[in-house]
Parts: structure tokens; C-alpha cells; sequence
């Protein structure tokens, strides 16, 4: 019987500018008595990794450029807030009252750029953009965990996105390391041998939306999950592959 | 410490046109010696489920329209499998060589309107469509598993589909019974009081993923899998809450 079990560990700290993430990773695992394994994957929301490289903007900062008030108008928010996401943007590719669809630097397409309101607890006028380096910042954490426990683990960041066609948002993969965030399947034979063509499959989001049933949205929202039992090939990985270049979009 | 774990069952049987999968699943608890719990979810794949009530199709007997064959000539596809695909769509939004990306019916955007060649072993020429009517057979799963086991668990019938910004296809929900496809955060206060306003999460369809990472698409694929510790709230749900009104898609 093949099981896939994902764990939240007790006592994560309230995660503060400044702080050590991956300390903190490792603490939990000996604070919580649980031995990491080669294979496991190490989901770790993108708030508290935003949060403690100081990835945090106070909006009493911020002056609003022309464009910036443009836009905000269109989208009916804070101006403020609107310059951030045009900060933190490459494009924006849809606007409504109440919603702003913008391509952040990084290559995600998401509601605001990923610039956000909600867990950030610095006060009110604080938001969140994501981090510098997501894949960077994983693969520290990855390392750490095979320098400590002489496990090699994949580490996933993950935020959650809104997506065209279906309500709700999902845990995606925003950074990666350890883990090829795609399989594939192609050439591989089905259930009867006929060989497949198309299939590949978004792993790192797939791990990163089973770390987020757990991790919550709310006030009992916790950062870490652990992973064990997950199909994926361990290797370098990066954001970039779960990435479809725009020219090959057909929906941007 | 919360914990999420998905098994999945050895012994599944190969299904075939006829079969009734609620036995088979009912049959799979006893087998593996499991008892379901309340707030389980038992996931299904699609694609046994469309063998099951026969909705499978012999491209031979399939004879193309002039419009199949000009879209076929478009998309570079079989015309026979192309008229299985207007068969089952209710809209052609893009097309490429090698790709017809459709609304069904039953109104998901997916490849191909759902048609697939894949794990149907029943002959080179035959193709699944997606099954007439999930949230009917999800539900016609969860009151057997009350009536059998006493337990109210919420049945997903799941799916991979491919999606817009993103590499990779992911696990996602086209039939539900007895959860909420969605959970509101709204209204609630974050880690720090600030009251959310837009969190609202696709909890189906990450449970809908988590169990994509073991089922797998080839050789080795498993379509049944037990999820025991995620967060959802029960309730009748269906599809219809997952579907995005195409008047609202900023995408489509």
C-alpha cells in the first residue's frame, strides 16, 4: 500500500524581518522529535520566506506615480499599493475593479503581482512582494538540511494563485530545489502499453498545493509542511521550468 | 502535530465497460483491511469511471464532418478524433498544431474537451470521453460508502488538465460530492487579526492533486486514493462552484 503523509510541525514562530528561516526549519525537526528522509520535500510558504529577507514595503512610503494613480483608478485601489504591484511587475496583462492580473519580474503570472495584504503583521499600511530569489532561498535550506541531517530533501516555496477558468486559488510552486518540478511520462507505456505522448506532469505544484490544504490561509495558519511519499525525481530544479514562456501561451 | 496522509489500495482491479466502480471501492477498503473515516475523501480517477459507464468511443465507427476535417487540418489531429472532440465541446477556444484546447459541456477548459487516448485498453482506436455525469456518480459513491460503512466522507472524481502561465498538468476535480469544492477565508483574521478579504481556496482540486501524485499516468497508475487529515468543510458540492462563468473570465 503506497502512502504519501505530509506533516505540520508544532511551535513555528511568528517569523519576524531579519529572521533565519532555515534555522528555524531545522529546529522544528528537533523540536518535533521527526527524523527528515532522503526524499522528503520541504514546503515552506512564501510569506514567512518574504518576510524574514525584509521582502515587506510600508505604503506610508510609497509615492504614487501618474501611472500608478491611473491604473488604481481603473482597478478601484490604493494607489499606494497599485505603484508596489507596478514595482514588482514586468507586465500587466488584466485590470478590473477589484483585480489586477500583472506577469511579476520573476515570470508568474498572478492577482497583484504577488504583492499582499493579509499575514504580514508589521501594521496596517505593510504589505508582502515575493521573494528576491526563491530558488536561491530553497536551495539554502535544501543544502542546510544535507549538511545537518545528511538527508537529500527537494525544497518547495509556495504561494497561492488564482487561475483563469476556475474559481478558487491553489498552492503553486514560486521556488524550487531538489526536485524536477516537472515528470514526464512521455515514452512511457500506460496501463495496457500504449505509449504515452503528452503527458507531463507539475509536481512541485502539485506537493505545493498538498502543503497548502494543511498550511491554511488563516489564523491558524502554519508555514512548514513536511512531505514523504510524493512521486518526483530529485535533481537541481528551478522556478523557471514550471514557467510556460509567454510566446508559447496561448492565453496571455 | 496535523497531519495529511493519501493511500493508495493494492489490488485495484483493470475495470471495463460494465463494471461497477462503487463495488470495486467498497470492495477495496475490506481488501487492504481500511476503514474509511468521517471527512475522508476518496478520490477517483476519471478515467476509470468513464470506462465503467462506457463512455469510450471507437474512432472507426466515427465518420468527420467537413468542420472536424478543416479543424483536424488546423490542429493536426486525427479528423475522427477531432469529431469525438466537437462531440464533446461546447466551445473551440484555441488551436495549434498539435493542440485544441476546448470548453466540454460540462464546462472545464481542457485539452482536447477531455478526450484521451490514454490507459483505455481497449484497442488502439478507442478513446475515453469524460464521464456523463460526475458529481452524480461522486454522489452515487459517498451514499454507498454511508450506507456500507456508517462514515460521511467527500468523494472528488479527479483529472489532469494542462493550464494557461504553467508548465505541467495537474491534478484537478471534475465531479464532487459531499465537501465544498471552495473554502471561504473571507471574513476571518489572518496570524495577526487583519480581517481576510479575498482568500478563497480550491480545496477539491488540491485534493484533487495530492492524490495525482499517486496515481500516476502510467504502467504503475492506481485510480483509487484515500485522503485522511484535509481541510475542508463538508456539504453536497458540485463542479458548477469550480467553473469560473465565462462572462467573469478575464482569460477566455
Amino acid at each position: 500500500m503506497r502512502t504519501l503523509t505530509a506533516w505540520v510541525p508544532v511551535g513555528f514562530p511568528d517569523v519576524q524581518p531579519g529572521d533565519d528561516i532555515s534555522s528555524i526549519v531545522l529546529d522544528m525537526f528537533r523540536f518535533n522529535d521527526v527524523a527528515p528522509e532522503d526524499h522528503d520535500v520541504l514546503i515552506i510558504a512564501q510569506k514567512v520566506v518574504s518576510k524574514a529577507e525584509g521582502s515587506v514595503v510600508n505604503l506610508r512610503e510609497i509615492t504614487p506615480t501618474p501611472e500608478a494613480k491611473k491604473l488604481a483608478a481603473k482597478a478601484e485601489k490604493d494607489p499606494r499599493l497599485v505603484q508596489v504591484i507596478l514595482d514588482e511587475a514586468r507586465a500587466i496583462l488584466r485590470v478590473r475593479p477589484g483585480l489586477i492580473i500583472a506577469e511579476h519580474k520573476l515570470g508568474f503570472v498572478c492577482a497583484n503581482a504577488g504583492v499582499d495584504h493579509s499575514n504580514v503583521g508589521l501594521g496596517e499600511d505593510w504589505v508582502t512582494v515575493l521573494p528576491k530569489n526563491p530558488d536561491g532561498f530553497a536551495e539554502t535550506v535544501r543544502s542546510k538540511m544535507e549538511e545537518t541531517f545528511g538527508v537529500r530533501v527537494g525544497v518547495v516555496i509556495n504561494d497561492t494563485h488564482g487561475r483563469p477558468f476556475r474559481e478558487g486559488a491553489i498552492g503553486v510552486a514560486i521556488g524550487v530545489a531538489g526536485l524536477e518540478p516537472l515528470f514526464s511520462y512521455i515514452g512511457q507505456p500506460d496501463l495496457y502499453g500504449y505509449i504515452l505522448r503528452a503527458s507531463i506532469e507539475g509536481v512541485a505544484d502539485e506537493l505545493a498545493s498538498t502543503a497548502s490544504l494543511l498550511q491554511g490561509q488563516g489564523a491558524e495558519g502554519t508555514p512548514m509542511v513536511l512531505i514523504r511519499g510524493g512521486r518526483f525525481k530529485p535533481g537541481i530544479g528551478s522556478l523557471v521550468e514550471l514557467l510556460r514562456e509567454p510566446k508559447k501561451d496561448m492565453f496571455r
